[in-house]
């Protein structure tokens, strides 16, 4: 019930509608974090949406950890898909519907009680502890880099934990110690002064959409790796340790094939569908257009032509030599008659990797196998989480990606849900954790 | 005022609510025909605006000529930047200013005060007549093709002519003997299930994006040819006397260059400007799309691209077989991953030439330097105009394109004005080059 009173407020961070919903989640974690037995519990404004800070800093000359988490949830269109109503917490078969259940409220409860558990049944915990939860994460955090920055008493610690991540199967606990990192830019390229007719023109006219596809075409050779000069040169090599780590995952290609839908999957020659995900950086056009896309025809030649490219960064390549690179090709590569320019987008993150051997990371595999009498495998991810960029290259903290979601909970969509079962599981999961990380002297 | 009292009708054949006024227009043009001396005039329906018809046809053992018009104009919108309104048709500086002015009721005016003037002073003319005035080029004529097919009593002739496009140059008397054809496809590419998160995806999902710049920057080599195997298959090589004549004509392209305003020309090496844009086919991409569009950054791997391809083709290629050559190279060069699809679209159209030496535009060509007093230059167009192929590949007969215009008299944009001078040179043009005509025997 305490768990449904949180999964019942509606704090879709997205939608001003219901900003005053996202502050009542805020003030229920601050609640629950006093209830708990944390201190100095604050609901602290920002910009935009608050962060609840709390801590226990009790456990002297033991490590410190940051506790992140977000009390926000995604929209919860379409609502007719949903079963039962999405903000109305349904226990069945074992798990709780209700947006947030997974992501990522049913996880930031799971930090609370098993804090408030080891604190009523040992009156303290073996490590000092800070939360910090946000209520912007679904919306890209755009305020909570500034908010460590501007408060460096709530962010100070040796180590940060997050669990808003999946496991690779039911029962098998799963530690991510790895994340790619993003660049972002645009490319324009103008042609003539203004569209042409194709009959009066052709032939003379340069063509930017011809000119585009050129450049975009020439990012890429044909083993798929990413043709632009320097482009690998940080690029740090996986090691044959880490490549036989990856092998013995249980991978099912035929299931990834099946995800993409595609006639057949590609990418970069020489590695394997995983480490072509998590350990080798990508080059996407995210999206391109230029010139007529109504029914039918109409003879023009455009003016201009667009594109939006994203590179997936790994270590230890820097997102601004990255697109330092990509930009000094394109400018060399440039067809006569056109000019081509860059602009950067907001949002570059490096890539982040707290090494397996790392004692913090050796802690939760230990607490994990504890918890769950299974061996924990260790997985990368090939998406990035700017905020973990924040905590793990600004605040120099390893991050420990603790999850207990399933990849099949539905989290962004209809029916989102939660199985009880790990939820138990989380709670063993963090007391061992807290204890085995205990030992370690920063 | 007999002219302006034309002007003044809003025929506007793009808008439905101009309907009536379209068809005022129609009564207007069979009442001048009469009024003229034509016979057996008529309003004739179609699926959208009708045909107004007439004809003259006492001139025994002369050759038959058809005389094509229309009588609809384009709307007049930003109407703000009319001097005068558009149609109230002002007389100043030699020019009348008003919608249609040039395009085409001027001259489908001149052509009919040639006729009655002949017909008034000499009582008969030395050739047969058919006029065909339309009311929906401005729409792309989508019901003349079927009303000559379904009127041939109305079609029958030995040669078309046409007053419907521009001089060189003021004084520079002009025929227009070629018109590029035009072959027209969408190319879709179809790649992932759905769109697909870069972060998640990207190393192994195929882009489909990427096949589609590839497919685009495939159909041109280095040298600005389109590298398509077969395209040029059919291309009636230019002559050493056709390539000599475009030589020598006035051709300014410092003008050409700023009209484009791009930073340089492109196009097929070993031609000239005027060559590439009048006697050499073309491949343009018109539009070109897929994926995320909108500002900032959105990491997906889209599940689908697409673009608009044109053709402008020249004698002898057929559409079909450029689109069967083009089709056959986009599946042959379809990247690994990918699906590619291509659509044909209606409007296709062969090149039209009527060669130079031909005893009608010998007989234009004659009569221009009679009323000029000028030598009368001769031009191709890259354009197409799909009348023009229905006479002259389904009726099979020559088409004479003899206009009256100026490319600086604004038709389609606000002002659109005609030069009364070139009225008075029309009307002794058309009297004089149905005289010429008269000898021919086809």
């Amino acid at each position: 019930e305490e768990l449904a009173s949180f999964l019942r407020i509606p704090s879709v961070s997205a939608l001003p509608a219901h900003a005053e919903d996202v502050r009542r989640a805020a003030e229920w974690v601050a609640a629950a974090l006093r209830e708990a037995g944390l201190e100095r519990v604050a609901v602290l404004p920002t910009a935009g949406h608050p962060v609840v800070c709390g801590e226990w800093m009790h456990a002297e000359g033991a490590p410190t950890a940051l506790v992140y988490g977000h009390y926000d949830v995604q929209p919860v269109d379409p609502l007719d898909e949903w079963e039962t109503p999405p903000f109305e917490p349904s226990f069945r078969g074992g798990r709780v519907y209700a947006r947030g259940a997974s992501d990522d409220k049913g996880q930031v409860f799971a930090h609370i009680k098993a804090v408030q558990g080891l604190l009523a049944l040992q009156g303290r915990l073996p490590v000092n502890l800070r939360f910090v939860i946000e209520g912007e994460e679904e919306i890209g955090s755009p305020n909570l880099a500034d908010f460590l920055r501007t408060h460096p008493d709530r962010a100070r610690a040796d180590v940060a934990v997050i669990s808003d991540s999946t496991m690779l199967a039911p029962g098998v606990p799963t530690l991510c110690y790895g994340l790619r990192g993003l660049a972002a830019c645009q490319v324009d390229v103008s042609g003539p002064r203004s569209d042409l007719h194709s009959g009066l023109y052709g032939g003379v006219a340069p063509n930017p959409l011809h000119a585009l596809a050129e450049l975009i075409a020439s990012l890429h050779d044909d083993d798929g790796r990413v043709a632009v000069p320097g482009f690998y040169d940080d690029v740090r090599p996986l090691s044959q340790e880490e490549r036989e780590a990856f092998a013995a995952l249980p991978f099912d290609e035929a299931e990834l094939r099946a995800t993409v839908g595609a006639p057949d999957l590609v990418g970069e020659a020489g590695y394997t569908p995983l480490e072509r995900l998590w350990a080798r950086p990508t080059l996407e056009v995210n999206g391109a257009w230029g010139g007529f896309q109504g029914d039918g025809t109409k003879t023009v030649i455009p003016a201009r032509a667009h594109a939006k490219i994203t590179c997936r960064l790994v270590p230890d390549q820097d997102p601004g030599r990255v697109l330092d690179a990509l930009e000094a090709h394109l400018h060399r590569r440039c067809p006569r008659g056109v000019v081509v320019s860059v602009r950067r987008f907001a949002g570059s993150a490096r890539a982040c990797l707290t090494p397996v051997d790392h004692p913090a990371v050796q802690a939760a595999a230990r607490a994990l196998r504890r918890a769950f009498g299974a061996e924990p495998r260790f997985v990368r991810m090939g998406g990035s989480i700017p905020i973990v960029e924040t905590l793990h290259h600004e605040l120099g903290l390893p991050v420990v990606l603790m999850g207990f979601a399933l990849s099949t909970e539905n989290f962004h969509a209809p029916n989102e849900h939660f199985h009880l079962e790990n939820f138990d599981r989380a709670l063993l999961s963090l007391a061992a954790f807290w204890q085995e990380l205990a030992s370690w002297r920063p």
